[in-house]
């Protein structure tokens, strides 16, 4: 995980560094709202990837953010399993991700699929994850 | 209440635009943190002000921040009557606000003085206001 | 709508008074936070009320918080029309509310239902919810 | 302006609700991170839009999202006059908005022009704004 | 410190995940807004408890929220010593925590006596701490 | 950095603590709302500071704040080397603080500068550093 507080830099620019970092790689990247000193209201960044990217990713945060120092620090992860399996909809298919640990067993709707199809049939988004769930058993 | 959505003004701009408007006689400004379009993470500015100044505060607001727009609304306000009493503690004395609304009444030390006091003493603020609300019958 | 900013009331009060004017019979109650001048987090507590009974939940916010003013103003609201379903699922009975406004229809299981389904049946929560989805034509 | 508070729909969904409503026309979509009721943190919609669209944006929010009510309410709006100019940098040619309101005048690159020229020539997104500055007088 | 960053769950849910946790005998539970990827306003949720529960609170997380990943980490705690002592008030009697450290003392009064005491009688929250206060040398 | 979740302090408190703590020399000093339990909105402290100087931190986090305790963890930094050049502008001299890391150069305007000759020359903040950038190469 590595952070970063900035109180100098505009929410259109930081906007733009999300993106920078998701197509860079970034497992995750995420915005907290801070308040810093002389009333400051500011954001702190932080992102999540592999320890051996942290270089790679401290240079990009330097780069294309304000800030001039970035902390870091390595957090342990449990992950479930995961594999994916389809599911037939009378609006189409949909991925549906199944993540397993030990006896606990999740399904979840794909949100892209879910979103493609609501577009594609002009239906509201919860209409098709409803559907994709009166699939499953 | 006037109010503005930032995006592109960085937060120690908005700390300096804060005590200016405060200076400038704002019956209160505050920050909301806020998400706006295109992943950015942005600030609500609100200011409360008579209405009688309100053009002079979207002045003010349109020179220092970088919005091009503000909105306004007139919202009716029920206050508390209020006078100040001094209390004596052993730290020295204290002003506190009484405020009184029918028969409610509430007693308010007042925080610019207990924290001169905690400073002089080099007390922590909580025993100065403890200290005051131990003289109030 | 009823208003007012709170820098020096404790959380721990605050969350005592939601839940006191939630009783008092508001229609919503919610708090947004923020930051005032001197560097101070706050609150902004919300009240949403009957215009009827405006003067009460002034009376309530001022008697039982710290701040001296409350501000209000009026709002419109549109709300769709809505009756109750049972659904009858493996884990037991759930009401679901139906809202309809036009021809816009929204199937809603209850919340207080589920969550005790799930408590007596030792499920997680998530799993009622899919369970009566499943009922839902 | 038209308000709900959400505490029944994911953030995932959210999102796409965002983008529905300004691909529908909204002036502004903006989202406040609320606490409600029974420990549960929740999301205040806020929509901008012209009140002669008011019903329309109604329908989509109660189409659209879990609630079942929205609130709404008149806002007036200061807006500064505004017509664009071309700069030249060395990185390309950016868009730059000229507000003016009596004597204030803002200069504001265009943040789609210069994320786009930060792309092509794959510099920092600061730099190209920089550039964009150094041409104003 | 076990945390989540979760965009696919309600608030409503969310909140009922806080009491289960509580209940299952976490230190402390709280959630953080955060601002995810592709527009969502999303919640972080913290939960602080032994490292020796580590795995069954891993597994609580996972079985009760979205999430299929849960990321801890060690953190080490400074913790004042505790005792607690009785204040008799005028309404009633209330424990009172002691807490020292060195040479630091701090007395705080519950707060489940206290909104007891305030319910019973009728009397402002604050009133009540006050009168508390008032008792304490 | 050293952390406290406060729910039992109140806001105006809070910004005292937070002067307080930069006089002592934290590195910085930053809040960040959460949400606790019985629906308290709460305020959580972070303090970085050198690991050499955690006791000393942790002593005024205990004698200052509510809080019965505090935790802590070590986070690595990556900073930026800095220097300062001095820019003259038509307002007067501004020192830009130039920070490097590799092949990564940033030039920002000190902010302290800026202000105060926004105030002597009654300009716009933004006016003051947009002169400096102009005067960067
Ligand atoms: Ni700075
Ligand atoms: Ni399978
Ligand atoms: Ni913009
Ligand atoms: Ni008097
Ligand atoms: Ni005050
Ligand atoms: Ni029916
Ligand atoms: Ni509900
Ligand atoms: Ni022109
Ligand atoms: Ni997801
Ligand atoms: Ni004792
Ligand atoms: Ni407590
Ligand atoms: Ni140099």
């Amino acid at each position: 995980m590595l952070e970063a507080n900035l109180d100098d830099q505009t929410g259109e620019a930081l906007g733009y560094v999300m993106q920078l970092l998701l197509d860079a790689g970034a497992l995750d990247v995420y915005f907290t709202p801070i308040q810093m000193k002389k009333n400051r209201p500011a954001t702190k960044l932080s992102v999540l990837a592999p320890s051996t990217a942290r270089e790679r990713f401290t240079q990009l945060i330097l780069r294309h953010t304000s800030t001039i120092g970035v902390r870091y620090q390595t957090w342990q992860r449990t992950i479930m399993q995961r594999h994916f399996e389809t599911v037939t909809t009378k609006y189409g298919a949909v991925q549906v991700k199944v993540a397993t640990y030990g006896d606990i067993v999740k399904r979840t709707p794909e949100y892209a699929d879910c979103a493609r199809l609501a577009q594609q049939k002009n239906k509201p988004l919860m209409m098709i994850y409803q559907a994709v769930l009166q699939q499953l058993d």
